[in-house]
């Protein structure tokens, strides 16, 4: 628990460079932004990848150093290889962490985890945001106060299409009349799962204090526990059954299928 | 609420034909067992499909007109093509129905809607399982004792790579020394899943009048409920917003992709 | 299931004979509004009970005969008797359903079912509430649009002091700023709880339809499974274990306590 | 996060003294070994209480300097004053952990915070018990193999009268055939509770490491979090209501009570 978390935040990158007005909120990029929000924060070992990197940054050595991944995508959810995908899943299920942000709640990672729509309402309207803490005493929000207002973001709203969460931490409340879950936990696997819905690319909001603060607190909440998952596939029983030849444990085949 | 719920018993049916034993069991197939368990309880009008008829026996209509799924499969999981997986996933987010038996934690449909390994332990040692009932009020445990007991069944133990269940409705345990939690409620989309773990193909649990309570009870919990799921995409806001101008609610595009 | 639901409505019925402006709006009371809901669904059979009867109108043979309990309280939590307290908790814990409204959050039915505070923030403004559906496809929604607005309503905000709901049915927003969790389901031994936030006793909240629609379906979700709890202290063994002498199985005594 | 958690280890300590096997597997008390254990895994300032202490060991100013406690009691659990249950029962809803362990099940704190019987099967038959993981990437199972082996146990089983947990840890699997929902953790407020099963007074549980281990990392698990939690009661709106007078905004009273 005294080591650095070893964080990988995952940023799409292209609006900052196709939109120049979107470069100049983060001209280091949304994940420069995130990083500088965790470098502050300290306690973490800070790397970043993005969509346009071989592998999209995400070789295999990369995610298997990683504790917890952040995520952020939005107009490129389908260049995203789904054999990356596959892996990032794998090292999920196995232990890591992953917060996905905003827009990525359409990720294929987001999505294939859920196993649901993930679609929401949406709008452009430069309207207030207020996020009320529902969870009172969870870590996400350690050194939060009743809610974090935002003055302008752009609006999701009910319905969410996700599976009811383990722990919900936020609701938003919307100017224009909207309400959204929007922080919610999940455990999937041995891995720990946070979806935070601020940060549209025209909105300097990773540069806040408050969601700087959240994004980090999650990643200390999400970051893997040190144990071996047990053991699945076929078991010799523990207790005795008289009838019952060990030799026996052995996994049958039906062609090419491993039954259970 | 009055009207008899449609069930469609979908079964792999393979096992039945190709082993005699398993054939002897189940005469008219797992499925066929399963019907008369409905057919026993009344309110229901129920329809059989499996794996070697044409799409599975699941074409469009037939998706369309069932209320609830109920689902069988083991050594053939991966022969069910993608895209009847992807209409039954479609339909249950939608509102619909599925009850996953057995070894149907592997079938693509609840992988799918889980979003994780849905591995576990397993073991064919003719052993004793008893179900514990834990959620005590719950519908799907109307008339059932405080366990049921199987004298011989397939083990099945944790870990069960699944999300936390909403609803814990069963925990078994197994003569061989493990647990394993036997009956778990999911609610996705507007659609609602029940996992239900009994019945291994070389043992006659579908004939056992306990079980069958179970599924049918099952299957009027988890019938649709009649409204009509809020609009997704892009709205225009409720409350007044003075400087937005209601025209600009059309979805942007970048290349292919809808934005959100 | 094709039998009525019986269903008791108790209200304080106090602000009503007190406060010439709400009688007017409850001529029969809050009670009486709520009755004429349930009857105009149809399927109930309803009954009321007030504070200034002896006993609330709860004796025990009434009690006995309740599937359903309905609970509006709010200037005189403290004027009800334990002892009616207790048996309401004993029959919800044994299997009955408690829908618990608006200011029944502070009842000492609610808070020793909950177990904490119930606190909340409130404001009387004559404001705006729009409460939005969250959970797609529960019963409780049936026929429910996405959303239920009010043109005037009192506040409630969060912090809600109650625990993590077990389902999340609505999410309010409010006009002034806030956001509430306006409908939230809990299974407390065999029974059902929902709590649903409006009707404050200055607007005229239970001749809505849809409000009444969604009080009915509660009822409906709420009502009990016919089932024998399982047996609690102290038992013999399922499974045989040699060494063990059954006839010890009687209940020690320290004093008076039974001890577990 | 850096500093020692402040453990208070609550113990009634009658069997310890009034029986004199107990009293030698316990020289020091439940609450001395449970001690021990904590100083064992270090990053804690440890303090026991005990019932026949003035106050049982926990006046005000031990309740405000306590960050999680801990509570073994069996046989007493009625000589508990309501006014020191309503001390701890504050400071856990406003923060402060709770581990409740084995017979803890039917004391007044736990019952207190879950509003339900706690009750459930028991035996005294030296039978083993295999604690089983599910919750495979949580906290409080750092370190801790698939399952936990205690060679001599009292049975408790299902049903179990607790509300359906937030987080469900471990499932019990005992020899005489029952199972048992042996650790669950609830949010009640902004404190953390986890009933954790193991440790009749007859046995030397609470020597066991991997007890101990679950013990500890439940205590850190459940460590307040530092944030102050939302004002409740009568607020002025946050958004501008142009007909509401903020003047208003003071407390009714009828009588004695506080209306909401």
């Amino acid at each position: 628990m005294g080591n650095a978390i070893r964080v990988t935040i995952w940023n799409e990158f292209r609006h900052e460079k196709k939109d120049q007005h979107i470069g100049q909120i983060y001209p280091v990029g949304i994940h420069g932004a995130i990083a500088e929000g965790f470098e502050q924060a300290g306690g973490f070992e800070v790397r970043t990848a993005t969509l346009d990197e071989p592998e999209h940054g995400l070789p295999q050595d990369v995610i298997d150093n990683t504790d917890v991944f952040v995520w952020w995508g939005h107009m490129a959810h389908g260049d995203v290889s789904d054999d990356v995908v596959s892996r990032v899943h794998k090292r999920v299920l196995d232990g890591a962490g992953l917060i996905v942000l905003h827009s990525g709640h359409f990720s294929k990672i987001f999505k294939r985890l859920m196993g649901t729509t993930c679609d929401l309402k949406w709008r452009e309207a430069d309207e207030k945001e207020r996020l009320w803490v529902i969870s009172q005493g969870h870590p996400i929000v350690e050194g939060i106060g009743q809610y974090i207002e935002l003055a302008q973001e752009e609006m999701y709203g009910e319905p969410f299409g996700i599976p009811e969460p383990d722990e919900l931490i936020f609701v938003s409340w919307f100017q224009g009349g909207e309400v959204f879950r929007s922080g919610a936990c999940y455990q999937r696997g041995a891995g720990k799962v946070f979806y935070f819905r601020p940060g549209h690319e025209t909105y300097p909001t990773y540069y806040n204090e408050e969601i700087r603060r959240v994004i980090a607190n999650a990643a200390r909440w999400a970051r893997p526990v040190a144990r071996e998952v047990g053991a699945t596939g076929n078991q010799d029983p523990i207790e005795d059954l008289p009838w019952y030849d060990r030799k026996h444990a052995v996994t049958e085949q039906f062609g090419d299928a491993t039954l259970v």
